[in-house]
């Protein structure tokens, strides 16, 4: 099955673990318009490019991991479009959750969906235990307080900003869960993966500064120069754009020469390249978030 | 040790997984400040009173499961009193964190709450593998988005409101959990514990009901009269006041009498009357929340 067609049913099972005739309708309804339909669902689809370069030998696992994974990025962008942050009209082309349900469902289905990632990790437990274990613990631990997107978020409200923290955690987090937690799901070593999801993470965070300062319309719905109009640190903001753009290729030669030894390396190295020619293109509805 | 004692450590090593020094500090501090000083701590005081009357064979375990239980109902408060939901201005005893930290980081902070109550579970994991998986799931499921907390704060969002659905999920959810939770922790079956949680709930939430109706002032901070102020369901608004007392008393002596047999039955019944009187009397700060 292509990956990409795991990741929506995977998505819909997780869906299937909160449904229930006692759920109130409107949050329930809120989940599936936070999930549905995705952006370009990059973070899951990396997840499974790696646990598919290292064997895939349990895609149940490897399938929830990138369902959990999704829904915590789906998570963040309700809470992140909240007045009190972006306070986004639009998100994925469509009023954005808090716009479409109001204030309070956007933040309990935020929370909500924070809690359906663990129970989609833990639900499949009993396949691999150890495993699951450990996603678990590197998906909080991607999603927290001290290193995790939470973080990067809370970067934005504290009066001194540490810029390789903040990028770090608020973009880098989930990219580095994304190649981690895919070998974990097939049994292999997480360390020697964290290397590629930070600079898969840099790679997006330089090539959003860029479309932020160059996109001439925005199809995604984000009003653009949001970086310079809500004075957020930004690569184009400190390099300018020829440098950022410079920076962005030295990234991604990093990144694919940072591919830990597994057996399927040279496929996963295509998809780096072919992520980052999404990344880097204008963006279209789609290819965001 | 005394077992408020073991909550009170199991929160502080709890805590000590986020220290980190990249954290962003505001927010790192603002995590202390949602936890300590607790109020009763009743949740995580059930879970381990039920845990020690089934044996607890595996201290580490139950310690985790009550510092995750608490964590969540911390996590709950902090977005519950946000602008969008009750917008209140006092909690515990000291500004609510929106108030102290502004409203970005309090949403930050409830989120990275409910992360770490799952990290705290899986960082015990390899202690009792099945247990913790199940802990897990059993947390995720009375937090999230059908039977949860979360559940129950949305139906205050709904045009209808479905009052048994509601009462159960707001209130009962985390008594549940915490029952389900001590036996669990224990090595004992969840599904018996149920109803214990089920009815302290309905105790818990009858008390709550007639304190916001009687409470002369409000030594805790929260205003009285909230339920009709805000229109909200409520056993007083629906029994009066002597119709509720009664509804109490009943509800209490069907707790007792719904402990399943377990080695520490005798001991669970008093410590169900003690909480029972407890959140009977006048509130005071300590006993809140």
């Amino acid at each position: 099955m292509p990956l990409d067609q795991r990741i929506e049913d995977s998505l819909a099972r997780a869906l299937s673990l909160v449904a229930a005739p006692e759920a109130p309708p409107r949050l329930a309804s809120a989940l599936p318009y936070a999930i549905f339909p995705g952006g370009a669902r990059i973070r899951p689809m990396i997840l499974l490019s790696v646990a598919r370069a290292c064997g895939d030998d349990r895609p149940l696992v490897s399938d929830a991991a990138a369902a959990a994974l999704e829904l915590i990025h789906c998570a963040s962008l309700a809470h992140d479009d909240l007045p009190a942050f972006d306070n986004a009209d639009l998100r994925r082309g469509k009023a954005s959750l808090h716009r479409a349900y109001g204030e309070p469902l956007a933040v309990l289905a935020g929370d909500s969906l924070i809690v359906l990632a663990f129970q989609t990790l833990s639900a499949v437990g009993m396949q691999a235990p150890d495993r699951v274990m450990q996603l678990i613990t590197t998906l909080a631990t991607r999603t927290g307080a001290a290193q995790g997107i939470c973080a990067g978020q809370a970067w934005e409200s504290e009066p001194q900003v540490d810029l390789r923290a903040y990028h770090r955690a608020k973009t880098g987090a989930l990219f580095i869960a994304a190649t981690q937690m895919g070998a974990i799901a097939a049994g292999h070593e997480a360390e020697p993966w964290e290397d590629l999801g930070t600079l898969i993470g840099e790679a997006f965070q330089v090539a959003d500064d860029l479309k932020d300062a160059l996109s001439p319309t925005d199809l995604a719905g984000k009003p653009m120069g949001q970086d310079a109009a809500l004075d957020r640190p930004s690569a184009v903001r400190s390099m300018g754009i020829e440098g950022a753009q410079k920076h962005l290729k030295d990234i991604l030669s990093g990144a694919i020469a940072s591919i830990p030894q597994c057996p399927g390396e040279a496929d996963l190295a295509k998809l780096v390249l072919g992520t980052a020619r999404r990344i880097m293109d204008i963006p279209t509805a789609a290819a965001r978030g």
